[in-house]
């Protein structure tokens, strides 16, 4: 996928627009594809480029109700158009916002701090933690990622090779090598770890885990998969951090966040990508005594946090989320396309398993003969895919799994064509 | 100002809304003013609250070209009816506002990041400077404030006392008590501080420093006040970082940047606040050859940052700020603003200095006979303006410096209008 550089995007304008990309922008910069994608259009789960060609996205869970949805589109211009502000004086939107937000977690996880993108919001989760226990070691996956402030980076092993003292890493539960025994495991791996930095002494602060395990290869089930290790972190001193920043606003098709599937009483929660979709809004919610002591400690302002257009933006997103009960149609159609990506694996031995949840779908890549990770293979797939007008990508710690992840309003229709061109990329690569 | 979690915004809808905030955000949200105002529209540099009452806006330095500004709000809804993603696909916004911000920069500053809030890009260009040196120690002024990331909140002291091995914090110029010796004195604590940090193994990365001086107190003059220092910071191995979260954009009225206004060559520019004119948008502008080595040791993407939307809107508020010569603008009013509050001074004998450039004034009030800080009548000022509907802040190591910083599209008979609020005001708090 990822592409240092592509040499062209094509067209004589897309190679115009990609120097004066590499000019302007910083090397950060790095484009999907082997050949990049120039996107002028967006309407519900499709995408158009500059030369009006059509895309399937089956990848961008940012836009989750949906890309230019009307609905928030209007919510944002109206309340643009009245007025923009901070939190510092009284205004209506980020309330109304918080009370219905609220209204979808556990009535411990009861007030709300917003942010402006997933990296704030995980960056605040830890800041709290550490003030609530006043100490400072984190537990992370290996393959984690949570950020890309200072901070947030340095719990992503995921992004570098080298972690700090006070972050230490544990294996995620790997169902599918482990059996049973992966929940278990994973947990005497936390307390395990929690003990090091105690004796370290850094302290255990708080375990942060992303509730979909997305960039460790996306793995969903068993259901309570998570609560162990949650439990060990309680009682070894620590809070729980549930990461929704992938998994929440029900892409996992069976409620609105990943830690209601596995049991998990977090004590912080994080929200961010599709909260607004695509506008930069994102939050922590959380305990109120830990709040309380936070803000007696701390002093925290954000300024374009909780914005009266922002949380109009995400009032609007939740609306139709509520409205079209699009966590009962990921559900549905999710269910719908793990069955044909199944079907899929039954005629090509390079599928090793499908997994996932609702519409966060993941197809593993393995070697037929030795079970080895095809990552090759996979970033082959996914640039064929891409010729042939349909977007996923790769994840997972040897980037050999498809991860889907399309718009909540994805259909069974697209389903269907999605099936058909992973069906034709697999068979294009076969040799 | 701020006031804990006030009794009362005055009628009985504003308690109640107060009541219903106070349950849904957490404790850290406080309110300016001993009686909170409840915003609900508004248009240039006026706020209009529930009952319909005026406020003019003399603080709010986001709404750069004037709040719920047409072209902006237009722009925004063109662009998101049309298509919002990332960066991971090519998209003319994104490049097309780079081009056209970089254009502001001097030659050597040639490149751009974009993220979402002025603490991300403070946290970013920390980053990149450490990677860029090897290094992680930083030096910051006695009482800055940079952000609230956990990296960046480590360098505010103006948010706690205890700042971490890694950050050695310098008295900030005061060219009123120190004279001509500011710039000189200054620049060699930069360099006591650069020796410390390389001593203790921390080694030195940067100098990163708000280029108005704001949370110290706003110093302006003389110009070229910073120099020294950057060049001290340079000469001990370090990156300058110009924060111009607060300085930037015209505000100062001779010039986009602060860092101008001192003949400082920084290595990174930081932006944020009135990029978006309160859509969260931000970024650090750069030196190429810095860049890209950040971008060939560390991962960097940024999901929200860049994408089509916050482009098309910070384009638009460039666009309004060059076609109306704001930073003109800024420079004429802010210099008739100023006379009237010289003017102001000779009656009152309460303030103690008038200062600032263009559009980012302070009056320090001080004991006339003493000279101490007079933080207790600031604060008394700053809520007898609210209630004459005049809205600004306070500022400062002692919090006894009046912050006037209102929209660039402020003109002279607002100007004339807060002299009058503030002459009141001033007379009101005499006893």
């Amino acid at each position: 996928m990822g592409g240092n550089d592509p040499a062209s995007g094509g067209t004589a304008a897309a190679d115009d627009l990609l120097c004066r990309r590499r000019r302007a922008l910083a090397a950060s910069y790095r484009l999907f594809y082997d050949e990049p994608v120039h996107l002028v259009r967006g309407d519900g789960c499709w995408l158009f480029d500059a030369d009006g060609e059509r895309y399937l996205d089956a990848y961008n869970n940012v836009a989750v109700v949906g890309h230019a949805r009307a609905e928030v589109v209007d919510a944002m211009y109206a309340q643009a158009a009245r007025l923009n502000t901070h939190t510092r004086y009284l205004s209506e939107p980020v309330v109304e916002y918080a009370e219905r937000l609220l209204a979808h977690f556990p009535a411990h996880l009861a007030q709300a701090i917003f942010t402006c993108t997933g990296s704030e919001a995980n960056d605040l989760a830890c800041r709290i933690a550490t003030s609530w226990t006043g100490r400072a070691g984190f537990i992370v996956t290996k393959n984690a990622y949570h950020g890309t402030t200072t901070a947030t980076a340095a719990l992503s092993p995921s992004l570098h090779a080298d972690t700090p003292a006070s972050v230490r890493t544990v294996a995620a539960p790997n169902p599918r090598e482990e059996g049973a025994e992966a929940a278990g495991r994973f947990a005497a791996d936390v307390t395990a770890a929690a003990e090091r930095l105690h004796a370290d002494g850094v302290g255990f602060a708080g375990l942060i885990v992303d509730t979909i395990l997305s960039s460790e290869g996306v793995w969903a089930e068993p259901r309570g998969l998570l609560a162990p290790a949650a439990d060990a972190a309680h009682a070894a001193g620590g809070l729980v951090i549930a990461d929704e920043v992938q998994a929440g606003f029900g892409r996992l098709g069976d409620g609105m966040w990943g830690f209601a599937r596995h049991d998990l009483r977090p004590d912080l929660v994080t929200l961010g990508k599709p909260m607004g979709n695509g506008h930069p809004i994102s939050g922590v919610i959380g305990r109120r005594d830990v709040f309380d002591a936070f803000g007696s400690r701390e002093r925290y302002f954000n300024t374009f946090g909780g914005n009266p257009v922002s949380a109009a933006v995400g009032l609007a997103v939740l609306d139709v989320i509520e409205r079209d009960g699009l966590v009962a149609h990921a559900g549905a159609t999710g269910a719908h396309m793990r069955a044909e990506l199944t079907d899929l694996a039954s005629r090509h031995p390079g599928i090793g398993d499908v997994r996932g949840s609702g519409l966060f779908l993941a197809v593993e890549l393995a070697d037929p003969e030795t079970g080895a990770p095809a990552s090759e293979r996979t970033a082959r797939v996914v640039n064929e895919m891409r010729r042939e007008r349909v977007l996923i990508s790769a994840t997972g710690p040897s980037g050999n799994v498809l991860k889907i992840r399309p718009p909540l309003v994805f259909d069974a229709e697209q389903s269907v064509l999605l099936s058909r061109a992973l069906d034709d990329a697999l068979t294009a690569t076969e040799a």
